[in-house]
């Protein structure tokens, strides 16, 4: 079958022309010509303004200010970007902090909700949420010694989990139901506010792990009645390399949970230096340490692009940039023994699609090497296409999958 | 009593003349002609190449090699930067990585070791610890529901912690003994080895928070035996605001001590995405998530100043000055009202040096605001001197102290 190439490109470049958030490209860093970088999923690209951001930050509140660059504002920086990061998830002001790794922030929470929940014993989680997500919810169980159980819901396909195996696993014995809303492999998307409100009805409480969404997916927390969330800021918001993860804890829940790492910054008046914890009185409590201001400052820059997209535009992007790659799939890829290893529906899909290959591994790193393409591979035989809806063109999706399909024509992964 | 100015000026224009390390001031950037800091103990000056390496780390690691950069080194980087840590804390390589911050790095530990020590009830610590220690004790003790007590060893004077008051706190129920190697608010120094040793006869393992020391008082982790240890990098290694932490673990005991929090980067072959948690088999186990890079990259330019120097020739500078420091209050501030809240013999003190006065507060604000000084105020009544060995000189303490005095003779604190 002949593939159409000059179409599939004009339909691309009418589509980015058409598209809203084509301007943000040049907010970003590209000093590589050529590259195609499918993996803002997982490190997100360089806004030019940060490297600007973090020199000053380094220069004038660092270098200048010294330590009272705390008093300057230094302090707020955790609940100022988490504020703007709440208009991201759906969430009101107070209800965000920026703080630790998303894994800290995991089992803070976590730990916090099973002591709120005394008396039921069960973690609901399933076998596509993060390997460390797991690993996280099993150490916090297995600290607890209330002899917590993690049940692991299973996929029937690999890519997606069936929400009534889902349902039955929650039960009135259930402390903690805590998911990834985009699944990291196949980007299945879970139904937040339909788990939410299941998890609610057996009185249960919830944790969203949603590091793969946001900044790309509508979150809606507030409105789904979410209790408890975590994620990152290092994907799709741009924020670099570890930037400092956030959570969020639903304003009514803030007083009757407990940080089971009760630090200097999670303290009320952490600056009185008294003896005897008191915890701050809003979403500071869930803080510990000091936080890292460069990386925060770095974080902030990307956070701020994602907020002037905004996260309709992005969602709608990601979306069509998704039906696109799918589209190029089927008529290009699908023939050449490469399967589809996402949710075929747009609207059950976060914002990256992920591809099977017998030879995964080796077709990946020959992507990278010789192709010029950068997607990510996830074991056993998964490659992952991240699109980011501030940087990703159409037109890159078709260059993409040309140089995947020459890659395969020519066997170029066997070399 | 007439003040011998010149003389003291004289005196200490020669001392700075014979200072082997007045060359790393060159290292650092004064913007603010004038500013006297004494304030490195809370936040160290910005070196010189730090904004070069981060701007390069920015630029050149995220923004050109984009997520190629875990492969390019980012990966490595807590072990690595945790092995020159180690350098300056007596310690070996393996045995110290960077990772979150303070207080979760306290809590890992503090948890792994009463976990440890199953059977023991009792954590001992003192009353001139960080607040914020007492409380991850505290919060670690609550969690085990095994029914932990934290002993806190009171201080006579306010001061120092009697010797014999803390072995007469250990006994054989002590699980863990968990200290600050210097004492934030006095600058009291603990007799590291000495107390190790008697936590180890009673069979107890010990915990250093070594924030008050790293980089400017020797630590000696390994020939004393020291089992767990934690450290900021943002004090006197001059890693820049909420850097990140470390934390060290003694070889031996690294393999059956287990970190509450198994995150990503705490597992083997972590990029295996394979469920199942199986830990790092080296110091990697006690990472939780993505180190945060950038912070990572300042903090790294102020460990290698600190290693450039030398441990050796900044406690002998840290000495010399800190004498240099009681004499001048003997000479001008004693008859002044303020009081020395620092043990009196340099062997018995970190590297800053405490004053008292009923106005601390007051006098503090005037020191800053009127005086250019930077001293650090600490509740309720304590103004600190940080003497941070590549930074302060001799000079800047008669400097500081005759400004100290002017506004003593002139009230100013009372404006």
């Amino acid at each position: 079958m002949t593939i159409p190439w000059g179409a599939l490109r004009e339909e691309a470049r009418s589509l980015d022309f058409a598209d809203p958030l084509s301007r943000f490209r040049e907010e970003f860093v590209f000093d590589d010509e050529g590259l195609l970088y499918f993996d803002g999923n997982s490190l997100g690209r360089l806004p030019k303004r940060t490297a600007a951001l973090v020199g000053r930050a380094v220069r004038e509140e660092w270098g200048a200010r010294l330590v009272r660059g705390w008093n300057d504002g230094w302090v707020d920086a955790p609940r100022r970007v988490g504020d703007k990061l709440a208009r991201l998830l759906g969430a009101g002001p107070g209800e965000v902090t920026v703080s630790d790794a998303t894994s800290v922030n995991l089992f803070k929470l976590a730990v916090a909700a099973l002591r709120a929940r005394r008396g039921r014993h069960t973690i609901v989680t399933d076998a596509l949420n993060f390997p460390s997500d797991l690993y996280v919810l099993e150490g916090a169980a297995a600290l607890l010694e209330a002899g917590h159980r993690v049940v692991v819901v299973p996929s029937r396909d690999g890519i997606a989990i069936d929400a009534a195996d889902l349902g039955a696993a929650i039960s009135e014995d259930t402390a903690l139901v805590s998911l990834s809303h985009v699944a990291y492999r196949s980007g299945f998307l879970h139904d937040l506010p339909a788990v939410t409100a299941r998890a609610h009805a057996a009185g249960s409480l919830v944790l969203w792990d949603v590091s793969h969404s946001v900044g790309a997916v509508p979150v809606d927390l507030e409105a789904s009645g979410a209790d408890l969330a975590v994620g990152c800021t290092y994907k799709y918001l741009n924020g670099g390399p570890g930037a400092p993860a956030f959570l969020y804890v639903r304003r009514a829940l803030q007083e009757t949970l407990h940080n089971p790492i009760p630090g200097w910054f999670s303290r009320h008046e952490p600056f009185s230096f008294r003896d005897g914890y008191e915890p701050a009185r809003d979403i500071s409590r869930f803080l510990v340490g000091t936080p890292p201001i460069l990386s925060l400052v770095a974080a902030e820059a990307g956070v701020d692009l994602a907020l002037e997209a905004g996260v309709g535009p992005a969602r709608e992007k990601t979306i069509a940039l998704g039906e696109f790659l799918v589209r190029l799939w089927e008529t290009v890829l699908e023939e050449r023994g490469v399967t589809l290893r996402s949710p075929r529906e747009a609207v059950r899909r976060g914002a990256h699609v992920s591809f099977g290959h017998p030879e995964g591994l080796a077709v990946d790193r020959a992507l990278i090497e010789e192709m010029f393409v950068i997607p990510d591979f996830r074991p056993p035989d998964v490659i992952r296409f991240g699109l980011s809806p501030l940087t990703t063109r159409f037109s890159d999706l078709v260059e993409g999958v040309a140089r995947f399909r020459r890659l395969l024509d020519e066997e170029r992964w066997r070399r």
